[in-house]
């Protein structure tokens, strides 16, 4: 068996590659571990930067986007009994979008396969031979090589890829604490996203549609779900979101529950050989500040021009120049995801003095035009080509 | 012996304190432990905000200031071996002033003593109470009492001042290193102050004059001065400064040199009864960012406000007003000069991701318009009175 490139995970960084290579006349084939099913409903991120979306409608995925997802011109940062609106559309001309991961995950599976690409459910990558270059998984009980020119890595953190790297570094820090999430058959409270600081911990409002609400609180990372009782995470959720003037939250049925751990990752170089890495393969943030899905969809863009350059001119110029390019985006959106963790999270190991330095820094990013606008173009997402320093 | 307003410490604060004071026509009795020559040579810092240059201007002990003062437009960021200039007047419309807080007091002391004032140097405060109100103090071999209606305590962190609030509470935090700071007779190998960050830790070259450069690096807390020869001084700072395109350090006769070690600190609240605090009585920086000094003049301006309104109208309002207005600003800028601080020195505890982090960070604030604006409002000093979020 045989492709162009073969592509091992299908994720939204694998999903969205095949197809943007698919555009460009470049064969690939997907490699998942899982079912269909599973893919298209495991419950992850909701928040798309402005160039994922562009890059979805751009190259024709954008349909149902475009119906169902909530373009956003703002957030909320709130503390201390009061909301404050961070205007991201004002502050940069760019928004975000609330689409779930799981329905562009849909959408891209359903694309690919209307256009003939092979996406091969329930075909588990085993070893990955960066320099053959071939990818040898199990399906249907057997054990089958495919060869290609290149091997894309987009098996998330836990995949082959990344062990296939010889000597590849990671760089990577725990956080003392977690998020639990909730989806909940009830309106948003909320029409954008509330990021919640209080004396008890982080929460966060999001939305998934106009019926179904997502939230989150901050937890200890050995959280045992079992403790946590609807009750318990309604009255928890009221008391962080609670204001001075009497804000409320609306409650409904929960549908899914989660504790999800919070980890700062990133290994370098990401490529070996004939070996590329993109999206969690590479490097993890922590949920705060919605970057996990962005980046990875930010990867795949720079991947996918440097092998349309390769097949287009023959040249390898923009593969090699591949690591260090996604790299730095990737270094300073690891900074925003950790600068906003610490923003917004209470530490439990910090002191009076770091509680009030926090609280200080608060209120100068919510009462400063600079530091409201540094907040919005993270948060919308940085362009891909950043410039350097003057 | 009686007066308005005992003001313990002839220090920058309490002298300005007491010269704004006797522009309303109140009278002011200054108390300082050290004798003048001492008072007028102690080496701090060097950096004047806007703010503290324009309150010099318009009381009238500007004159040497302007003549003498070096205004600047920006200063510059060095990393990796670059410089990056952040435009402080193209980002922010003011400037800041390179002035000595030696040379400050000189202007204040003697435009205090011209004008009739009372400063009494070797008057050491011994006791405050803050409700008869009184200070007692020694001078010549003899206890002394001033009694006033209000007592200023501007006598730095060490004075007897912020011990007579029952109850303070008190936030601080050690860093992990201090600066060993040189005075050197030779001309500034820079126009404008240059921030380095190097993996061999931070270095700064201020300047003094035209003539007289202003160094320091990154040390150990508990470094021994009698390990610096001057030669290892210079080779060190030679190397923090290095740049890919060969910048040079000039190098001189080295006139004074410390140790300096870096705190943050801040008590709560600034006022009890008819004590005041200013100042380094009230709270401490690291000296990243230059805002000890700038800190102390923006409390004294408020308070030498509330005190105009209440000899004018009779009015406490202000004064009461004190401790809560001058405590938000104070918080700002102790997260300024924390973060600014963090961006630059090694951390000797920080591990391979922090360290990554850091320069990605020093990356973005560099190449980020909005980043640059924040930091160069905070270095110009952010105005007195500030705008709460929206």
């Amino acid at each position: 068996m045989r492709t162009q490139v073969a592509i091992i995970g299908a994720g939204p960084a694998g999903l969205l590659l095949s197809h943007l290579l698919h555009l460009q006349g470049i064969d690939s084939v997907v490699l998942e571990s899982r079912d269909r099913d599973y893919v298209e409903h495991r419950q992850r991120a909701g928040v798309l930067e402005q160039g994922t979306a562009d890059v979805l409608r751009e190259s024709g995925v954008g349909e149902r986007l475009d119906r169902e997802g909530l373009v956003h011109h703002g957030v909320e940062l709130r503390f201390g009994g009061a909301g404050h609106r961070i205007p991201l559309t004002d502050l940069t001309g760019r928004t975000v979008t609330v689409y779930a991961q799981t329905e562009m995950v849909k959408d891209l599976v359903a694309r690919r396969l209307a256009d003939g690409g092979e996406v091969l459910f329930e075909a588990e990558a085993v070893e990955v031979d960066p320099s053959a270059p071939s990818v040898t998984f199990r399906s249907g009980g057997e054990l089958r090589t495919l060869h290609c020119d290149y091997v894309a890595g987009c098996d998330g953190f836990h995949g082959v890829s990344r062990p296939a790297v010889p000597g590849i570094r990671t760089f990577s820090r725990e956080y003392p604490f977690a998020w639990l999430g909730i989806l909940a058959d009830v309106p948003p409270s909320t029409e954008e996203l509330i990021y919640a600081h209080h004396d008890r911990g982080f929460a966060l409002h999001s939305l998934r549609s106009p019926t179904v609400s997502r939230l989150y609180l901050q937890v200890r990372p050995d959280e045992d779900l079992a403790e946590w009782s609807d009750a318990r995470i309604w009255d928890e959720l009221a008391a962080r979101f609670a204001t001075d003037d009497g804000w409320k939250l609306h409650e409904g049925p929960i549908t899914d529950r989660s504790v999800t751990p919070m980890r700062s990752f990133v290994a370098e170089p990401l490529r070996h050989d004939r070996l590329f890495l993109a999206g969690d393969a590479g490097h993890i943030v922590p949920p705060t500040g919605a970057k996990g899905l962005n980046l990875a969809v930010s990867d795949v863009i720079v991947l996918a021009r440097a092998f349309a350059e390769r097949y287009a001119s023959g040249s390898e110029t923009l593969l090699d120049g591949y690591s260090d390019a996604v790299l730095r985006r990737v270094w300073m959106t690891e900074h925003f995801s950790y600068w906003m963790t610490h923003l917004l999270h209470v530490d439990p190991a910090a002191g009076d003095f770091e509680r009030r330095l926090q609280r200080a820094h608060l209120d100068y990013v919510v009462s400063s035009e600079a530091a409201r606008t540094s907040l919005a173009e993270n948060y919308v997402g940085l362009p891909i080509t950043w410039p350097s320093g003057a």
